[in-house]
């Protein structure tokens, strides 16, 4: 009964968009595949759904905060798990923010994931002026946020960028803590404002856009967080579905802000709601 | 120049309160030492004005958010550092927390300092059904926090208490951050709000007011922490004296919402304007 309630719901507010639809952005973490030892899993079914999404006429992009790796190795593991994806589609924090330092004259001190050193290379970090975080996971010691945070409360005007500012994310043994809450521990030691890099940032979502050569109203986002995914699309005029697999709790249904456009079981659900209301 | 003014600025504070004066609070960290390597290191003149407190006819207190060792080990320290204080007049959390739990019924996930593990002895913790933090310091690595996150967010009602809310404090070899960082981190990934047992909580300083039987206004608190000393004692109807040694920064005098009633270059003249503005 409640599954078909859930369908019925979702399938009410599909149509509206699917009928002028020429675009969508794919969440990948909790939507393609859940993170974990190794590559992770791919979710089932959604292997599946990416290669429909492709053969369809619809433009097709993918937007995550992950920076635990370099989007190269990152889309390597992605295309190991099965697949069908190019770098060029992958819209990640690190490469926004190195944007950001360059236009800005910026040196950062880093407290990212080991994984992701590797696409700083050539930043200039000596005598920093700024703290850029990201998923740091296990480099989240002690040790390492209190000399982020020294570097900051030297600073004149304490500058922080926080790559995503996810509150947690589910890898297959369970829930880990996400860069969020290290921005807002570092955020209240210096009582400061991080700038999010990533997701829900209108920029950033503006640039995967720009890229489709696509209007907001012309695309959908499919994602695991309701407030990231969901809430940061729909804040730039998008619609957003949010999925019931990744980080997913059954609370998102009753959130006090943000209302997904549609709530659907899994990727391969949404795929073939949106191709079939298209006719395809 | 600076000097005299300020001193103009404190003593102009000072002969309210200080005439009708019957108790002295004093913070301990960065008040009467500074921690650090071993014992950390007392600060110059504090031995010497705690003494002249406990000569005058002033009643005097120790109220300290300290948590990283039992209120004996601590007060050992002090006692090895040439302090003249006893375990009774020393007021930390944890004995504040454990009345609390034994109120309310409540077993908790302990993510606290190693050395403050023993004052917990006898505490029921197997299935947590809330979680205390402290300045758990080394202690504070991901797997720790991600640990003391997975048993909030499986609560119906996440219950999160922090032994003090402090953004950071100092050491002999500078800022480091503290338990108020990590209780702002897990109240944004489970979307909470903790309960501080400490300073600046009314209830924590009420039950030292207590103790001594006086009136807050027959009462003065000096610390190095404008928010959680100052304005923490300010709140309960205290004067606030704030020192310029430990956790003070030049910022503290334009803080935009806690107005010291009087700021001092340390402990020891604090104390000697106390008592030479009541003829001691």
């Amino acid at each position: 009964m409640r599954s078909l309630m859930v369908v019925l719901m979702a399938v009410s507010s599909f149509p509206a968009c699917v009928s002028e639809l020429k675009g969508v952005i794919l969440d990948l973490c909790g939507v393609l595949y859940d993170s974990g030892e190794g590559d992770g899993v791919a979710i089932p079914g959604s292997v599946e759904a990416v290669n429909k999404l492709k053969a369809s006429n619809l433009k097709l992009r993918f937007c995550t905060n992950e920076t635990q790796a370099t989007r190269e190795k990152f889309v390597g593991k992605l295309q190991r798990l099965g697949f069908n994806i190019n770098v060029s589609e992958v819209f990640p924090p690190a490469p926004a923010a190195i944007a950001i330092l360059t236009h800005r004259g910026l040196r950062p001190h880093l407290l990212v994931h080991d994984g992701l050193l590797p696409e700083f290379d050539g930043v200039e970090t000596t005598d920093p002026n700024c703290v850029i975080i990201g998923d740091a996971a296990e480099n989240f010691s002690y040790q390492n946020l209190n000399q982020a945070f020294k570097v900051l409360i030297e600073l004149e005007k304490p500058l922080l960028f926080s790559l995503g500012q996810g509150r947690y994310y589910k890898e297959t043994d369970g829930l880990k803590l996400d860069v969020g809450v290290y921005m807002k521990a570092l955020e209240y030691a210096c009582d400061i404002k991080a700038e999010v890099i990533g997701k829900p940032s209108q920029m950033f979502f503006q640039s995967v856009l720009s890229d489709m050569g696509l209007q907001p109203h012309e695309v959908l986002m499919i994602g695991d967080d309701l407030v990231s995914d969901v809430g940061g699309a729909q804040s730039c005029g998008m619609k957003g579905v949010q999925v019931r697999t990744g980080k997913y709790r059954p609370s998102d249904e009753r959130h006090p802000s943000v209302t997904a456009d549609g709530t659907v079981d899994d990727l391969a659900q949404a795929v073939d709601m949106i191709l079939s209301h298209r006719g395809h």
